[in-house]
């Protein structure tokens, strides 16, 4: 693991939480993406070496509102940047981690994601990023 | 904010967590520290610039025994560095945020800390944090 590449936070309305975040980190979101396979809209706040991802849903069905739906606005999941995503997959099923989906996929802000199943981790949902080339 | 400084995670048992995490990033965690003020033994691992810090209740009033009776084990906190607390807290406050505690507190890991109040930040329970010189 690499650093934190971001913090996902569930949130119910992404324009009014851009505004809050705006105030706390005195500095607007860089950009906003809708990642449809996902059911979400993103934006997109820096803090240094690290960013904030705030997700709102774009469906019922989508994982956001479900979260929302059960545990309310807050956050959703860390993302660790790792720069083989396929082999870092491999060393955490051999470590015993339920890799939710053992093919990594494409996420929001051209990445490669895999996740890891909260049960496995202490409750935390855990989002595995490699940088697409 | 210059970056996150650590996610503060609840967990019920501090030494099979630290083998689970030890696990998920390859390394061992590299210090203990106990916090009798907060009512809590952690221990912090690191992640490039980036730490996480896990939390085990020392008692069942700890702010931590009092989390995890509602929401289970799980992310607990986000800490964000920053230069200047006492100025970061006048500024907070200026732009509508509850500061849990208006003067810096000492924490874990030799930083001066402030919450703010998760309600007015969409659920999330944020630490400034800057370090003791």
């Amino acid at each position: 693991m690499e650093k934190i590449e971001h913090i996902g936070i569930a949130v119910k309305n992404l324009e009014e939480s851009n505004v809050l975040f705006a105030s706390l980190f005195g500095e607007k979101h860089y950009k906003t993406e809708e990642v449809a396979s996902e059911g979400v809209k993103t934006s997109f706040f820096k803090a240094g070496p690290n960013k904030i991802e705030l997700l709102e849903a774009t469906n019922p069905n989508s994982p956001i509102a479900k979260f929302i739906e059960k545990k309310g606005e807050g956050i959703h999941h860390i993302a660790f940047a790792v720069k083989d995503i396929k082999s870092e997959i491999r060393r955490l099923q051999e470590e015993g981690f339920t890799v939710l989906n053992e093919t990594p996929k494409k996420g929001a802000d051209n990445k490669l994601v895999a996740f890891l199943h909260p049960k496995t981790t202490n409750g935390v949902l855990i989002e595995l990023c490699q940088e697409i080339e």
